[in-house]
């Protein structure tokens, strides 16, 4: 039976954490403030957008919407971004992906100035991760880092397996660990054996997409399973990339779904939120 | 017995071939034109910046050849470099390291251009290979990756490690091969197990600098092995980080030391000042 890593709760003090920090800033006078940028109505986007401003409003960080139509243009989208680049009470800024497919994602998240990078999805962002430079990190690894460390979970010297390659989970999740000298892996969909590969892991982190992909004898006993996973099973229930039944009773240490990765996602961003305004104050 | 990877042969083509596209881009009225760094009097740093103006001459690109001295400040060496990136005879810029310990070798990296950073070492040329976008790469990974392909080494699928996790060969490298669906594990000196890691390669990379680590039984029959080392022994030769002549009978093709990657390291700087001049003309 694993130990239930308790991301809920986690997350629930990291934005204690936030607001505490961001009241401090609040005092030396540094105001951050996050903008939101969602294009179009995509209502799982929407939703995750309002999460997002509730967070703000529980952290007394400032929050600014900007909605764009469904057609709104790339150089529309570049516009805006450039304006909250220059803009001092902009200290985040995000773009809620993904967007409409007649834009250039890519060529908007590279416009966003990378000092107000929160979602830490620009290359600058990610290549100061390769050299092991401070900068803002991806919110999913980072929150991932974060409950490892308060499960005292070891790294050094271990095997860690990712699956998944996305350059915002498994690739920077690859870099993180491997900064805290774990061994990594890094399987995905053209991956032979992947049974055996999981097997081989003392950390797993499965970011597949793929409903309960990652089944009890494809674990180490006593191995610690993240779930970044959120899907829909064949029921229509919310379930994770872990079978998580048949794998709590192998796993030493395990993530729900939810209240597992996707909260301290979440947190993880107002904690960027925070490390941005430090940025700029200090710039 | 293995196939030997003729890095000399192929870098000597890849010379060429830059030579071609120089003529063409003259044609076009583009000029490219290499600006080497060097700071204080190390034999080996000057042996190397000696080796790459010899290289822009026999590709006809122009080159300019900056000397400090080892007591020069980090502002001088970032003044320099801003001239450089404003100007237009100048498209491409390599700052030989290592730099003289007092320096700051990040913020000068950080300085260049992205599009003039023909090292590729540059955060946002790391992060745009993390995004799989186009940019410069790290010389010595993308020559290991010409050699995989004149080599017709298939990729996909397949299972390579990399010891080694530096910002320049290993991590980069890495990402190469997961573009190309390979599985990649990369290991380094806190990993547990190195041999049986090694062995479950079809191909292995090594850049960790200990003379002839790897031995012919931690190679599976058949797998390709690519040495970056440049050491040497006890007896004060020049070898690699694989012992050759143990691993010869056992892979299925190899790199020799000298004679493989480092050529091909020195051919794709060729090759990234030719893009690099393309780059600038489109931009």
């Amino acid at each position: 039976m694993a130990t239930v890593i308790d991301g809920k709760g986690l997350a629930a003090k990291m934005r204690a954490e936030a607001a505490k920090d961001v009241a401090a800033l609040k005092r030396a006078g540094v105001n951050p403030g996050l903008a939101v940028v969602l294009v179009g109505d995509d209502q799982a986007s929407a939703t995750y957008v309002r999460s997002k401003l509730r967070d703000c409003e529980e952290c007394g960080i400032a929050s600014f919407d900007y909605k764009l139509p469904a057609d709104a243009s790339q150089d529309e989208i570049l516009q805006l971004v450039r304006n909250l680049n220059d803009d001092p009470k902009i200290t985040g800024i995000l773009v809620q992906m993904p967007l409409p497919s007649h834009l250039d994602a890519e060529e908007i998240i590279e416009a966003i100035s990378p000092l107000k990078d929160v979602d830490g999805f620009h290359p600058t962002s990610l290549g100061r991760l390769v050299r092991g430079l401070p900068g803002l990190r991806p919110c999913t690894p980072a929150g991932i880092m974060v409950m490892l460390d308060e499960y005292n979970i070891e790294l050094a010297g271990k095997n860690a397996v990712i699956v998944g390659r996305s350059s915002i989970v498994g690739k920077p999740m690859a870099h993180m660990l491997l900064e805290r000298d774990a061994t990594i892996s890094v399987a995905h969909s053209r991956t032979r054996n992947l049974d055996e590969i999981c097997r081989s892991a003392d950390i797993l982190v499965v970011a597949c997409g793929i409903a309960r992909l990652v089944k009890g004898d494809w674990v180490r006993p006593g191995a610690t399973v993240i779930d970044v996973g959120m899907d829909r099973d064949e029921d229509g229930r919310l379930c994770g990339d872990v079978d998580y039944d048949d794998v709590f009773n192998v796993a030493g240490a395990i993530t729900p779904v939810p209240g597992g990765v996707g909260p301290m996602t979440r947190a993880m961003l107002m904690s960027n939120v925070v490390t941005a305004a430090r940025m700029q104050a200090e710039a």
